[in-house]
Order: structure tokens, then sequence, then C-alpha cells
């Protein structure tokens, strides 16, 4: 049957944490001002303690709490599909499953985590969160996981996103958080910015800084971030290890494993778990892509090195591939994407070449996109769409090699709010 | 576990037919011209034989094709969900459950039927379908069936929401159909209207009188229709069946079944499976609440009397609660419930009381949705907020009498298309 189905009793306990099976420690992250190492309380002002020592925990299982399981319930174990139609259409041996976190009520994967930051940050009395937004996934996901926990939410929202999905900004409204378009005049970051450049699309990196600004500022609030960070893969894994057990109950195991990478949340969320038997040894041919956009291309043409996480430097800096901290990509559709840092983790597994990356432009997407939504019905978000590139592409190679290799890719979210992108490539404007 | 989940292995084989099993015999449609009961020739213009004989059929069960079983595995079976928070926050004593629709990849209902009517044209040979759509749930429903069937498929989306609603016209492209706004200068029907009625918002009948030409001028082209039908409903069923099997793995039974009711075909195809019950006599005190918008009050507050289907007069009539076939509701935002008909079925059922009516506005229905989409993360269709409101109604009884009943309402689609009429409803704008 195509749609494997697991039930809510088998929704997993424990995350999974790569850090202690990494082949090499991370490099610490390194406080913005002195450029030392960071201690747990250089974190304090921002993150709640809890989140602040799942980024370093030594741990491989970290307990999911209760309360957390009980609110995945609402939509999770998401499904995993075996897409025997759009095998017959690639003319393809391959076997091609993709785990759909589309299911999520807003919309992507982002809400695994945001239920998990919002409750953490509940336990330690914070009483309001703020946080950036490119696309809208994150934001969404932010307002309603504050919304459940009982707290309040702030959205910066990068502005040519604002612009061209206001949708998504109604979407916040209806959970009852505040959004707004970054830069915005509401922080220092976003004044200097929208001094020096007053036509700025904005980017993640920017609204990044406003939204630690304002956390800084008020005692009432701390940060969260949508993706990049340990404690973000961490919960993210719950994807992969949902997948590990249905691919179990498909009576079989990826050869490929394929996500898209923004900051590198869904591809690790995806991805980890499995990667975790190649870092053992036990699936050493194992295979695992990071799909991004050719116009924001970190992981392929950046630099591993120290950079900031922000574009105003006040977060610290961590050791990933960079296109440095005042890159600012041009407006592509899947502003889910235009990052110009990568996650740690992701980043030393690149450079260790225990992943792989490759990079699309928007054409190439989008034509993977419609067809694939003729195929399989879903229609996927300009995001997704990377990894279904990737899948094709790798359906491809065994069509031609006549093998029948085994693909996974996460569908990490719908494109219900990207209509007017899909509007200009039907029109023949995304070239 | 709130989400029960029915493996695919267990999707029904075979649709419910209630005609055997109601009160008395429906009475027969009429010829528009002659006004003499309509015979299965008089339909072979616009519809394939074998969606005639389902329209007449005197068989209970009837058998769901292997090809559009296969079809439903994209997306079929669709959770029932206990709302435990939801009751926690009502404060009711009563057990809340929902089939959600709306992960059907179009976002609705529609494709159940949409997927059985593609696949009998194809059986007969026709190569292209023409219909009406009035929000845009059915015309994407038609537009991707047509597509995994292999047609052409022609959409007339009522003005108002063309207007108000321009990604679903995207969202149809993308399936490869094509989508004009209606009254268009494309059909006498149309080019009619717009002279006498230059600025109309368009309706549902409009539409209906516009495809139906569109089928009768072409020799290639046959009309689908998304609702009232008989067989329409039919295919519905497959909802309620399921939710059956759902119901009984959760060891309950409904006291109360929902729905919203613009032409029937979702209201029927949750609450007909259960009603063959209590038309057998075997759960006389069952009751089904059909809930409608009150600018388009059919069941609460029109006539049961032979009317036409469009406002041109094409369709044969039918023996049907009706406002008038030139009746034309106020634009608005449910467009799904802007139709001055009723299923043949359902008139009859509410015209032997067998079921019940409501009625409720605009802000009422918006309201209960965002209380509903913070509580649940779903953010219902607008259409679909008309049975969560009745819903409420029903359990805030079941408060006050402290009655524990059980209630099962029919979530038939996400509001992801909907946001400017969300965003009206925030600004204050909806009264």
């Amino acid at each position: 049957m195509p749609i494997i189905y697991l039930d809510q009793k088998e929704i997993p306990t424990h995350y999974y944490n790569v850090l202690p099976d990494l082949p090499k420690p991370l490099p610490a992250p390194l406080h913005p001002a002195t450029r030392q190492p960071l201690g747990p309380q250089d974190l304090a002002p921002i993150f709640p303690m809890e989140l602040i020592k799942q980024e370093m925990s030594a741990e491989s299982q970290i307990e999911i709490p209760e309360e957390v399981r009980l609110a995945y319930q609402l939509y999770r174990p998401s499904p995993l599909i075996r897409a025997k139609r759009l095998e017959k259409e690639l003319g393809t041996p391959a076997k091609i499953y993709y785990k759909y976190e589309g299911v999520s009520p807003v919309g992507s994967h982002k809400l695994n985590t945001s239920l998990a930051q919002a409750y953490y940050n509940r336990q330690e009395g914070v009483r309001r969160l703020a946080t950036e937004t490119g696309a809208g996934q994150w934001g969404s996901a932010l307002s309603f996981a504050c919304n459940y926990f009982g707290q309040e939410c702030m959205i910066y929202m990068v502005r040519n996103s604002f612009e061209t999905k206001p949708y998504r900004k109604v979407m916040m409204n209806i959970y009852g958080a505040e959004c707004i378009p970054s830069p915005s005049d509401q922080t220092e970051a976003g004044k200097k910015i929208r001094k020096e450049h007053p036509n700025t699309p904005g980017s993640l990196g920017i609204a990044i800084s406003e939204a630690v600004e304002d956390a800084f500022a008020r005692g009432d609030t701390k940060y969260s971030l949508g993706s990049v960070l340990n404690h973000v893969l961490l919960h993210q894994t719950i994807i992969g290890l949902e997948a590990k057990k249905q691919m179990e109950m498909a009576g079989d195991y990826p050869d490929i494993i394929i996500g898209c990478h923004g900051g590198g949340s869904n591809f690790g969320g995806i991805a980890l778990p499995f990667l975790a038997d190649k870092l053992k040894g036990k699936k050493p041919k194992l295979r695992a892509i990071a799909a991004e956009p050719k116009s924001c291309p970190t992981l392929t043409e950046g630099k591993y090195e120290y950079d900031f996480g922000d574009t105003a430097g006040l977060t610290p800096l961590m050791m990933m591939y960079t296109l440095g901290h005042d890159f600012i990509p041009s407006p592509i559709h899947a502003g889910g994407l235009r990052y110009h840092g990568a996650s740690p983790i992701i980043s030393l597994l690149n450079k260790e070449k225990l992943i792989e990356a490759v990079a699309y432009d928007q054409k190439e997407i989008f034509t993977a996109a419609v067809k694939f939504a003729k195929n399989q019905g879903i229609i996927p978000a300009p995001e997704s769409a990377h990894a279904i590139k990737a899948a094709f592409d790798e359906a491809e190679k065994c069509r031609q090699s006549g093998e029948q290799k085994t693909i996974l890719f996460n569908l990490s979210g719908h494109g219900h709010f990207d209509m007017s992108a899909y509007q200009e490539f039907l029109s023949g404007n995304i070239n």
C-alpha cells in the first residue's frame, strides 16, 4: 500500500542526538565580543537552560517530554509514502519513498521543534518569544506553538516574503501572534539596515538580528530559532526516527536520503537517524544529499569558517559553511532557503564528506514541483521542491544504470501559500 | 490516541447507495422542456451511462472500481480525530470527533467523487469534462482527477470567488485545467446574464448553465457536477463508511452527526452510512444536522418543490428544497455553499424530518473557525466552519445538560485558500 501509517503509540519517545556519534567534536561556538569559546551562561539571556543543555549534550537519546508528545499527537506520525505512480512516470527501477511533513497543521516540519521550544521556555517561565521567519513556515509554526503553551509570540518576517506571501501573516494572526516585516523600525539593527539599504528585500540574517535584539532588550522575552542550531536538528530527528520505523514496516532501507537545505533542520531531521548507522559503520555506503538553491549555495560554494549567524553580528560565531553574514541572497521564491549559513552539524558532515550537496536553479525546481503535483496531487513548497528535483535526478541515474536503488526524501511542506510563485512559473516568468 | 488511522487495506470496496433505504421513492426528475419524467437516454448527452445508472440504482452496494480505489490510495483513508483538547476548552462532557477530509491533496472531500466521475467518463471514451466551481474546491478536484485519468478539463468559476481567490485558479492550472470566470462570454447563458447584470458576482446556478451548455455544444465533452446528484452523494459515502469503521475502532457510535450543507455531498457523505442504521430502525434516536449559511438558507427557508438545478433552466427539474433557480446569494466567503437548491436525497430526508437543518451568519462561523484553529491547529475552510459552529452549539447544550453525547462532524476541507476572508474577519470587517 502506498501510504505507510504509523500508529500514534509509535511516536518516538526520545530524540536522537548525533553529537556523540560525530567523527570529531564540533568546534565550539565563540562569543561575538571576546571570540572566546562560549559557556552555557553566555547563552542564558536568549535561550532557556534546557535548550542550552541540549545544544551541548553528550547523551545519544534525549527524552521527549510527555506534554510535547501529546502536542505531536495533533498531527504525528506523518505518513511515509511509496510513490509507485511516480516511479512509473519516471520510468525508473528505483524505489521512491517520501516522508510528508505537510500534514502538520501549519504546513511544514517546523512545528516539530517549535512545540518543543515553546514547551521548554514555558517550563522556565518565559512568557514571550521572538523570532524571525523567511517564507513564513517557521513563523506560523512558532505562532501555533506559543498559542498552544500559552505564550506571546513576536515574528520578524523577511520583507520580501512578507510582501509576496501576505497570507502567511494572516495565518500567524489567526494563531494570535504579531508579525511585522523585517528590517523594521522597531530595533536598532533594523533601523540601521533600512538607513543603509532603503529598498532591501531583507534576509534571514537581518531578521535574526532583530529578533535577538528584541529578546536582549526585554526581560520577559527569549529568542527562538527555527533551524541551524543543534537543539533544533535534535527535535527534527523525530522525522527520521519515524521514517526508520516506517521503512522497516515496508521491508526496506534507503540507499539515498534527500532533503532540501536552508539552515539544515529538515535535512538533518530526515537524515541524521539514518546517518547514525553510517557513522557507526553499519551502513558505509549510505548517501545523504542536501539540495540547495543556486542563488544561495551555502554548502556547495560557501567557505567552512567561523561566522556570525546574523547580519548585525549579535549571535555567537559558529564554525560552518557560510557565504558571509552580510550576504543578501536575491529574492528567490524559496524564501525558507535564503540563509547565508548552515547548521554546524551539517557543515561538519559536509566537510568530512559524509554527506553530499547539490544546487538547483528556480526553473529546475518548479518544473520538478509541477511534475510531482500532477503525479501525486500534493503541491510542494518551493523549498521542498529542491529535494524532489534531487530525487528525480537520482531516479534518472538509476534509469540509465538499471540499478534498483531505494530513494527516500523529505517533503518538508506544502506550497499552498506559494501560489504566486507557481503563477509566475506557469506564466513563463521564471528563467 | 486522538488520531484514528485506518489502514489502506480498509478502504471500502463498495459505496453505500441510500436510495433503496429511503422511506419513500425520490420523485422523478422532469425533463426541462416536456416536464415529463426523465429516462436514462435524456441524460446521455451530458453524463456517461454508468453514472446515469448509479443515479437511479436500486442496489444497496455499488462496487468501487479497482482503478478508483488505487487513486484513493493517494490520500485515503482520511483520519478520524478525537478532539479531547477541544472538549476541554469547551468545558463539555460531550465527546467530539471529526473526520478530516482536508488531507486530500486538493484540500477537500471533493476529490472522492471527481476521481470516480473522471474514471467512468474515461471508460466510455469521453476526452473532455466541463464543470462549474464556487469556492474552487470542486474545480481543483476535477482538475486533478482529469489529469489523473488523462482528460482535458474546463472550469467555469463563479466570478466572485475567481476574483477573491485567485490562487485556486493557479492550482487548477498546475493540474493542467483551464479556468475562466463565470458568467463568461464563451456561452449563450453567460452572455445573456452579463448583458442583464453586468456587475453580477455570479452564482453556482449560472456557472452550471455555462458548463452544461459547453457539454451540449461539443461532441467530445460531458458535464460533471460536484454535488447535489445521487451519484455524487453515493461516491461521498466513502467518508461515512470509513468513519463507521473508525468509530468502531474507538469503541464509539455518534449520537449526532454534523456536516455543512451547500449542495449536500459532504453532509450526505458523512451522514448517509450512519443514517442507514436509523432508516433500518437500528438507531432511531440518531440525529443528523445540516449547517448552512443564513445568506443562502436553502433547507431552513427554501420551499420543497420542483425547480431547475441551474439559472438558465437547462438542467432537469428536481424535487428539492430551493430558494428559486434565479436566486443569487450575496457574495459570502463560503462560496461553496452559495447554491439555491439542495440534493434531492437530502431534501427528502429533511422533508420527512429524518434530519435537521440550522443556519449561521458569517461572523458566527469565523468566530468558531478561529477558536478551532487555535485549539486543533487546522485552519478550516469557511464552508466547513459551519459544521464546527453546529458542533460547538451541540457541545454547549451538553455542557448545560450534563449529557455525555458523542458528536461527529465532517471537516470537509482546509482554509488555506481562504486567507483573505480570515483577514477581513480579523480586521473586524465581517459583521
